[in-house]
């Protein structure tokens, strides 16, 4: 069981930074995050584009601020738990929780706070019969480790970056790598698209236009994938793993289930500290709301600060907070 | 008379990013601040020393981030009257203002937002008989432009950076300067202490140490300034000015008589929008107070934004408010 003061869920940039103000408190934090790297939506969705409204920033790559908070977290030691996600909060009896996820990592911690942006991330799934049967079982959404393919028959599926990127990085991994595409043409990056078509003229890997995904076969196991074509035959792919790749939505998720106050989508919480209306649980950043509220990262920051004052009382209930410049102190790494 | 969206008393790094705020919801601001440049303490007190707390910035300079900000808000036009204090908000029948300096200065504005930090930073003055006789008249406490010193007679007051650093500057510009401080030793930096011993060996100006200012002379202007020596002795000195370097001292100043609720020398703001009881006057940064207050530099961005957003309806009352983020729209300079 890992055990910290602080259990920040969401590792985007409101949550990244909340580690910052927790630290300078000397309380120390654990960050889950389902998505397999830091930085929510900044690294997921648009790692090159610029943000220009952070403040001091006249113009910054969304990575770019994802990386600096990183670099100023650094001196508090974060723990993080990535690729999985938050199913359960357990109450202890002395007011804790223990955080569970789908993986069934837990986490104790005094704290909770649920930086959790937009929600889940969730992957789009295909609309096949006996989906969830192989999920977990040959049918995966996000590549967490591409050793996990080695040597083994891949079929991927989409038309966007993730899966042209994959396709190109699998195609020396994987033992047979069949790129499956509804369209003739591709979403994303021409050069990406370019190298595709150059790996499939060569031999490398089988690409096929203008399918769709039909029925999923295999015996507790996926072991084939079925496609319609383009002339509505079909085509049977021996198969170990096939990976849809059609992009993520946002979800609550399990949140919802949490017994907070929720309000279209959001989970609302008092200004004065942005508690949730539960004990020891707080809300910062794109997922809470309150009257006047503003989706802005920069909003999320101020929320972080105030919330961790807030905390400190949970995490150091016999000690008085004394509260001290940054200007005037420094930083003191733990 | 100047006109515009938004006056903003104070131009410290929040006030300074309200503009950028207000840009976005194509508003014009004009800043006023009592300090000859804009930064705020930022720029007066620490413009050298690392800043850690300010999110995605692991290390910065005060001064860096003032320069960085007024660089963020440029696409936006904001005006300008530094050096200035604003004495009198007058409320036009139609609910705008008409904002007055202590050097008759006036602003139209539809929106008042108080960005005024610790206050107005309030030199601190010697106490001397008639001073506020001479103020304006030969007495000045800080150096707007050096060129209204040229060829006079200039006696500096003080032990600092500030007093050293003018010592030197007017050096080269007046007809004679002299420099009194009430010690033998100065608290400003070495090397500057250094050359103001030199430009005293040299002749180039008059170095008089452990004296005080005793008295002030002159008939309608000042004439002549008298001190007291090592040995109790008067020293009659021909001047044309008096410039005292003392330091400042956070004042609330004339914002106390605006009929604002204040506590403990802050306003009292609602948090949903960071609005004073008074109508269409707002207060944001660390001149403001709420339940959960923290004086953050990172809190008073947040503020910003959300007051900008409420402001909107007293500057485009016929328009509703369509918030875009900078990350899909850009920045639409005026």
């Amino acid at each position: 069981m890992i055990s910290t003061d602080i259990c920040i869920i969401g590792a985007g940039p409101v949550g990244l930074f909340a580690v910052f103000e927790a630290g300078l408190l000397k309380m120390r934090c654990h960050l889950v995050d389902y998505l397999p790297q830091v930085g929510g939506q900044l690294s997921e969705i648009y790692p090159q584009k610029p943000i220009y409204d952070i403040p001091g920033y006249p113009e910054i790559k969304a990575q770019e601020l994802v990386d600096n908070l990183m670099e100023q977290i650094k001196p508090f030691q974060p723990t993080f738990t990535l690729g999985e996600r938050v199913e359960h909060l357990n109450k202890q009896a002395d007011g804790s929780y223990i955080v569970v996820t789908n993986e069934n990592t837990q986490i104790h911690a005094k704290v909770i706070v649920i930086a959790g942006g937009l929600g889940v991330f969730e992957p789009r799934k295909p609309a096949l019969e006996k989906l969830d049967h192989f999920e977990g079982k040959g049918v995966a959404y996000m590549v967490k480790n591409p050793e996990t393919f080695r040597n083994k028959k891949v079929v991927l599926a989409g038309g966007g970056d993730s899966a042209l990127d994959w396709t190109i990085y699998l195609a020396n991994v994987a033992e047979r790598v069949t790129l499956v595409h509804r369209n003739e043409t591709f979403r994303g990056a021409p050069d990406s698209a370019a190298k595709v078509f150059d790996l499939a003229n060569n031999g490398k890997i089988d690409l096929i236009l203008s399918a769709n995904l039909k029925e999923l076969g295999g015996n507790g196991k996926l072991s084939s994938v079925t496609l319609e074509g383009k002339n509505k035959e079909e085509i049977v792919i021996d198969a170990d793993y096939l990976i849809p790749l059609f992009g993520l939505s946002p979800k609550l998720g399990p949140i919802a289930d949490w017994g907070l106050s929720i309000d279209k989508n959001a989970i609302e919480v008092d200004t004065r500290d942005y508690s949730t209306g539960v004990e020891r649980i707080y809300a910062i950043g794109d997922i809470n709301t309150y009257p006047g509220k503003l989706k802005l990262i920069l909003c999320g920051f101020h929320e972080a600060a105030i919330m961790m004052h807030s905390a400190f009382k949970y995490v150091y209930p016999d000690q008085k907070l004394s509260f001290k410049y940054t200007t005037v102190n420094g930083v003191n790494a733990f």
